[in-house]
């Protein structure tokens, strides 16, 4: 879309009502252009309604992703400003990495409107169908690949605050970095890196969100959405709009070095610290009691034996 | 080349003469078969001297390194059990990363008779001509992107046994893993790694050691061959082999476990721990005696203001 569609959005969202030749003069276009560009915002699944004397007014905005109304009013500096948008893709992260690969700059997110092979951690499959937000960012962080971890613990934060401001439903997070509602799994986060020992070449944060998608039947049990949870269609660019935005913040905090911040946040975010757990290494199973956060994300377990520091496994709570 | 050359190669190292008519018989193929193998064998540097009434003795082995003399009693279960090898290419590493990507097996590697565009850490421009030997091997570990320190420790203790082994020169490991003889470098190790956060997708080692060729003048002061420092032309198919046999040993140890055996090996080839060290890392220049490794390979610097843990930076000799 060009420059100039956006601009006639913009004037839509700024006025009531809008006359053709008012929009015309703004953008010194032609009548004629003007009449072309409504009709590509309609085509888009903007309800535009016109009428004699009053001119155009806008009536619906796309219940769809669209980059422009990603970027209205987009309050970040780098996170989310280049975006692109796929009908349906493989997977994000697969599209995000080959696009890092290339030189993609930091902050750049791909979103798609489908995923036909989502993955969630450990290769595990992820239910993209349409009406759900399924996008990655790419991140070009100054950091050793053992502080990845970091960046998906701001990207879990930033979820639970964007969902909790647009919904005012109450999400946690399940270690590692799992986010729940009511006990049941509605965002996932796949953190990839390429990296030297030295340090991160890139890190794309891949997120899957069950908004208004439906959801396998078989995982009903385990998995929700935020429309199941808040009884309506949820606007799914206010949440990614918002998520953004806090995401900026938190990862440039990382970025400082300021790592406390995000483990305290992550820990008043988090139902896993002080509930009994139950996790799957590759080694073991441990029960205990989730105590605490390691410097790396690891989660510190106060079992019979003495406490254990448990790096990464599947967690249940008894 | 077909199983049928390699099989004459076999015959030929296995006697001193060894007639046409012998050759097709023991291979059921015709003697004209046998001749036209003779030819391809010549083509490709094995000198091959022919004299009527004894047949065909073998005179000398290829200088270049091919895929036969390698894979002649090649030691090892799987690490160079794969090889592909390659006359020019940018990067061993970039090519074996594609591969890895494509599903390569663990233990393939990748040879290139010279790399156009070959890089040390960070990215840093590392002359590759023909005569020396740049290769990756690719690996599938299930570790931890934190414990990907321990393979590169791997293959330095491998090259360091290797060097010994084949030219009697005595070469130590600069930290992180250089590999120095007469304090010159000689050999450089670039590891790098595809992960999630629970684990690693695949790991790739690359390793340019210069052998026989020339070295770019403006580093005459800081980098040195093995013919340089042997006085002598060195056989480079033997130094990958024992490369090769001597990485597959202590890989299998990391894959198990046995972290201190390899931290012992390490110490014990290292010229750093003792030594009066500068470090430059990206926050500050770091004066004191090397005196410990951590265990996720960082190096313990005892300083006028306490111990300090370096996880990565440049080192110099004081």
């Amino acid at each position: 879309m060009t420059i100039t569609t956006f601009d006639i959005i913009e004037l839509l969202k700024n006025h009531e009502w809008i006359s053709g030749q008012q929009i015309a003069e703004e953008l010194t276009i032609s009548r004629t252009a003007v009449w072309k560009h409504i009709q590509q915002l309609r085509k888009k699944g903007y309800q535009i309604t016109a009428k004699p004397n009053l001119g155009y007014h806008l009536e619906e905005t796309p219940q769809m992703l669209t980059i422009e109304e990603i970027k209205h009013d987009l309050d970040t500096t780098f996170i989310g400003q280049q975006i692109r948008h796929i009908d349906s893709v493989s997977s994000t992260n697969d599209y995000a990495k080959d696009l890092a690969k290339k030189g993609e700059p930091e902050g750049s997110i791909i979103i798609a409107n489908e995923q036909k092979q989502g993955r969630g951690r450990k290769q595990r499959f992820w239910a993209s169908p349409k009406g759900g937000l399924w996008f990655s960012i790419i991140l070009r962080p100054h950091l050793l690949p053992s502080d990845a971890m970091q960046i998906t613990m701001c990207a879990a934060c930033a979820m639970i605050e964007s969902i909790h401001h647009n919904t005012n439903l109450h999400p946690s997070i399940k270690w590692p970095n799992d986010v729940l509602i009511n006990n049941k799994k509605v965002c996932g986060i796949l953190t990839e890196i390429s990296a030297e020992l030295d340090g991160i070449n890139y890190l794309v944060v891949g997120i899957g969100l069950n908004v208004n998608n439906k959801l396998p039947e078989e995982l009903t049990d385990i998995s929700t959405s935020l429309q199941k949870e808040a009884n309506q269609l949820v606007n799914m660019t206010a949440i990614l709009k918002n998520f953004l935005t806090s995401f900026e913040r938190l990862y440039l905090a990382v970025k400082k070095g300021n790592i406390s911040l995000i483990q305290k946040t992550w820990m008043d975010y988090s139902s896993t610290i002080g509930s009994n757990v139950k996790i799957i290494t590759e080694k073991e199973i441990v029960k205990g009691t989730a105590i605490d956060l390691g410097s790396h994300g690891e989660l510190i377990v106060r079992t019979d034996q003495g406490k254990k520091t448990i790096i990464t496994g599947d967690i249940s709570y008894l």
